[in-house]
């Protein structure tokens, strides 16, 4: 009989549990006394920068069975449930509650938050400029309608800092009105969608045509209205659009992410490993961006991504939205960022924080 | 200088981090050794009973100053994080990712699992009845549409059994087209939702009349069409259909739930704090319903919850979905179910589990 077997290594286990409960319950009087110290000199509750440090390092001395991955779903949680105790922090997101920007709220605070699900981007940043919500969290980048135009706006005007990065997985579908394929003519998506899942997609239907529209919710809108138009969406679009999942997960990447940006007050120090978010831009004359860029090259700082967007208004036709390795403090990066500075007829350091997990 | 301090607490924490990784990974040996010992015999991965025992167990041991509910957050993961090192429990749910069926698997399993949504909640029983996923989550109750219909006809004809439930918490806003109440001559929600915002509303609008429609959604499409017309939803609905809200969290308990069931091939043991759920039907006579539940009471079983609904087809006008506190293998619970059943035209037990936290 296996109940012979098993109840005491049950025992075993409820044995190791009072141990860690005696243990976590260490943690937080500690954290506790941390919280005085800090309430002393008014310094944040949250930062960013010792967490990471603290998953990476669980991750690092990790000695197994334990996945890494899922040591650090449990320290978030832990220093979730100790951070409560100082102060629960109050993270505004585009609502509603139940959405993707929760998850994302989550992944960076763990549970032991209070959520403020807000109307709208516009809303998320003024919560968290009035001191509302102490954080914000927005979407800055997804992988189906690329950036996001009015976060990227808003960073540009805000008081606010991005502390920290958030990436959540994105997968992407082939759906039609009735399930099938058997009368479609062409593909429609967003031509971000259709190049990520190009692979798949020559595969399977290498004779189809493709044709890229403004959103993949534009797709699945058409293909709700036309047989003959298989479309390229997330899953939720499905339901909205009253279509049938062909295929599901065709992303020729699997970790095809959506990325949201922390944003607040906080201005975080070097975790080791960062990554620093600005916003550049030029008079428009030839070579002006190469030039702009090249104090990062002469000081060895990595650009990580490089993202141009038009001027809505004022004196420069083109924004650039600059991701460097590396945190502001790090010599050479404030080094070149000194020069960049100098060199930009607009600059903005949107914030440095510590590099996603 | 205040750093001075925060060091050696920082140490200290790391310490104890250190002493927490180590007895999570013996936690997880031990663990291993069990899923080995079940392997045997082919027991479940998955027992809700077991750790249903374990996160009561936490919280009532645990001696602060973390608040338990935190405790049993982390415990939650711990237990996700040693059970996907036998296996990584498949739940399918309904989809899309993002949405509170999903937060509802987590809740139960924990972060370490591999979701599988899918478009309806036909195709969650399909996919764990047939094994492509373990367990499936549906939703079973909601506060703004009531019961949701098509699970419970599905648990009527389904083999798997409810083997736990999930509470997710659910808010009520009230919306309207552009944000102010001033145009406003009634105010329309689902009955249920009504009932649920009445106090609030007796307070700030005693005067505008009340109106029930078929279900929340249709009040914000009405409220967009007409500003005249303020509706009462979940803040999802604000967006969905162009709406402002006006006030958010408005029902009078803030801790309004939507209900999901786990459902999948496993039959629990008893935890100790245990529900079970059942359809019943009877020939429709006079008293018929009162002498059909009169075991319940002469075996001292308390009944949790009582839903009559019509039966669609066959010779029953009405079906009775019954909770009742306890299990089904408990001595008094065993006698009263036999004795239903002798009596009931229609008997199903749809499963014993653990109440939810």
């Amino acid at each position: 009989m296996s109940q012979e077997k098993l109840l005491p290594l049950r025992h075993k286990i409820d044995d190791i549990d009072a141990q860690i409960l005696v243990l976590l319950n260490q943690r937080a009087q500690v954290a506790q006394e941390v919280g005085h110290v800090k309430a002393e000199t008014n310094a944040p509750v949250f930062r960013p920068e010792r967490e990471a440090q603290v998953l990476r390092s669980v991750a690092d001395r990790n000695p197994g069975p334990l996945q890494s991955v899922d040591v650090q779903t449990i320290f978030r949680e832990i220093m979730s449930a100790c951070r409560a105790l100082e102060k629960r922090v109050t993270v505004a997101y585009l609502g509603p509650a139940g959405t993707f920007s929760e998850h994302a709220v989550y992944q960076q605070f763990g549970h032991a938050v209070e959520g403020l699900p807000c109307a709208s981007i516009d809303e998320v940043f003024r919560a968290a400029e009035a001191g509302t919500a102490d954080f914000g969290v927005v979407p800055i980048e997804n992988s189906s309608e690329g950036v996001i135009n009015r976060t990227l706006d808003l960073l540009l005007q805000t008081t606010l800092r991005i502390s920290g990065e958030v990436a959540i997985p994105v997968h992407h579908s082939l759906m039609t009105k009735d399930g099938t394929t058997d009368r479609v003519t062409r593909i429609c998506a967003h031509s971000q969608a259709l190049a990520q899942c190009s692979a798949w997609l020559n595969q399977h239907y290498p004779n189809i045509e493709r044709q890229a529209v403004a959103s993949n919710a534009e797709a699945a809108r058409m293909a709700g209205e036309d047989p003959t138009v298989a479309s390229i969406a997330g899953e939720q679009a499905a339901q909205t659009y009253g279509l049938q999942i062909v295929s599901a997960h065709i992303q020729d990447d699997p970790h095809n992410r959506t990325r949201f940006a922390v944003v607040g007050r906080l201005q975080t120090t070097p975790s080791g490993k960062d990554q620093t978010s600005l916003v550049l831009s030029v008079p428009n004359k030839a070579g002006a961006v190469y030039s702009l860029l090249s104090p990062l090259a002469s000081h060895g700082v990595s650009m990580s991504r490089f993202e141009s967007r038009p001027a809505r208004m004022g004196a420069w036709e083109y924004y650039f939205y600059v991701d460097v390795e590396g945190h502001e403090m790090d010599e050479k990066v404030a080094r070149a960022l000194e020069e960049l500075k100098q060199n930009a007829a607009f600059f903005k350091l949107l914030g440095s924080y510590p590099l996603s997990l």
